[in-house]
């Protein structure tokens, strides 16, 4: 799905921040698409963005309402149902998070059929996906691994995209996840793919491209979680990674919603190669990303300190301290230019 | 989804036994299940079974109508859909594998709805699953496994349920794909399965059993195919498999849809026991079986003796030699009532 930019933020009457957690992590990566928002009577999250009327959001130019927010219960309340309807009255698409099809709302059904808006259901798809193929293709692609789930594996590649460009770097994030897709206006959560297709639907996230143009992709569980292995697996064989970071939070002590202990970076680094080269042969690390937040920043420089000489890798928290250290080594394993020996040039 | 059975099985009007290979594979493998068959004029497929009418079919038991049938351009014909409404009326549930679900043509649903009948879509699921937990949970469970995609994992579980079941053992197929269901009655096809609930679905299928009972768990795909290793990576991790076998065809030179070489039958081993343990920590094979439809008798024996050897494993063609050696070595390697130690009994 293509979600069209800017947005017009719905965060409804939620009761806290956490259950706009998704609507905060598009402000935080693309301030500039949010223009404005829409808050209910009682809202408590607050994006510190204009509150706009329905009106004066369109004549800002808003396309898309994106509702970023959990409700209780999984069930559209009614008075979100009916600021929804006026949406798609006053000229905007609505693109939602809910575990609840827009579409099966028979009101918000009928009134983008009349008003001939779109609803994206980023937790669902409608896209139709081939199999996974396998066969190279041109462009360089980077996938965040993890020794987890929610180890920062979106924000570290978020981070490598703006730095990256920032060095005038051809790169684009590349979502598979909710929060992602509306961070990248296009993009498929994978959990909601079905199984037979999550490589294809990683081939089709992150299609054939320039040489030297990097994809980013953002990755899911981990080769070592007993419940999401099988979608880590497939999301580097679709990615056909050239290259990885391994994400890590340290304080961990057991896998997330599982009995099962965290794999060592190193036991990551060599499965991500081990099966990885399956669909990339030269697939290497370029870095290691740590979320540090529990550890003073003396004990976390000494942590990524350790890390890096033990594993001979830029080992950086992308949040405190950059990830210029990641993009230099990734410049020198993979300089531009080289890219274009990939595509395969036939033989005079 | 559960499946009442016996079945009367609707073969339609399709132009060859090709289209009918699901209602084939039925009969083979439940002819008790198959009390009689429905053709409509111009069928070209043929079960050896009686033909009856949906009168006769309601009075010899029939609970549930099976469209083991694939229709061209993937359309349900109007004379088909007329059918399957009279089945309904005449007191059926309908049992389909088509991917038109039976629910979304408006008479069928309504038909159902009047008469109170099931309709069960086999290549759809309506159940919602937990995400995989990695658990230990007691019974045994066999997976096959594969080289490639197509090469003999259905059959070979089924070869082993038939023969473990002749000697008196407590086991049962589980299905993973759309006419396995059919022939269990019950499962999940895997690939109607959102990509996040692979390994939960799998522990679904093959839940908590007595500590001597033999789950045989049917294997998709191989964790070395590009489209599809995901999956047979959650399969494995959800089965906790006690147990593999290794399913080979030895003519294949590329895997199947891809361009990708086929693995050794030592590579799909090791792999399997490598990334296996993370959820059974003492996973080991007990055979490899070879399709060797295409060697003449002497020629496949000699192959499967050259891979015992090689491998320290009995090896077979399930249909030309049985299943009695793997079944042997099984029991050597897990003898009944040394599961008892699998469930943790409390201490004194």
């Amino acid at each position: 799905m293509q979600i069209e930019t800017p947005y017009l933020m719905f965060l409804g009457d939620v009761p806290d921040r956490l259950a706009a957690k998704t609507a905060y992590g598009i402000k935080d990566w693309r301030p500039e698409w949010c223009v404005g928002q829409v808050r209910l009577p009682g809202c408590a999250a607050d994006l510190g963005i204009q509150d706009l009327s329905l009106e004066e959001a369109v004549a800002r130019g808003c396309k898309t309402m994106v509702i970023g927010v959990a409700n209780a219960g999984g069930v559209l309340p009614e008075h979100w149902v009916s600021e929804i309807v006026a949406a798609l009255k006053a000229g905007l698409d609505i693109a939602s998070g809910l575990h609840t099809r827009l579409g099966a709302v028979p009101t918000i059904a009928e009134a983008a059929a009349a008003t001939g808006r779109q609803l994206h259901d980023v937790r669902h798809t409608s896209e139709t996906f081939a199999t996974g193929k396998g066969t190279k293709r041109p462009g360089r692609r980077l996938l965040s691994v993890g020794t987890d789930c929610s180890v920062g594996k979106k924000y570290t590649v978020l981070a490598l995209e703006r730095g990256m460009r920032a060095r005038g770097l051809d790169a684009d994030f590349r979502a598979t996840g909710q929060t992602g897709v509306f961070i990248s206006g296009r993009g498929v959560a994978i959990d909601a793919v079905v199984a037979d297709f999550i490589s294809g639907a990683v081939e089709w996230i992150a299609p054939a491209a320039d040489p030297d143009h990097w994809d980013l992709l953002e990755g899911q569980g981990s080769l070592f979680h007993p419940s999401f292995a099988g979608v880590s697996l497939g999301l580097l064989h679709g990615a056909q990674a050239d290259t990885f970071v391994v994400c890590h939070e340290p304080t961990r002590t057991t896998m997330r919603g599982v009995r099962h202990a965290l794999p060592t970076i190193q036991a990551v680094i060599d499965l991500t190669i081990q099966l990885g080269r399956l669909t990339n042969p030269d697939i290497r690390p370029v870095g290691i990303a740590v979320n540090t937040q529990d550890l003073e920043e003396e004990a976390a420089r000494t942590l990524l300190d350790d890390l890096a000489r033990e594993h001979g890798l830029p080992a950086t928290d992308p949040v405190r301290f950059g990830v210029d250290g990641i993009i230099d080594r990734l410049l020198s394993e993979f300089p531009p230019g080289a890219g274009i020996a990939t595509v395969g040039v036939p033989a005079p």
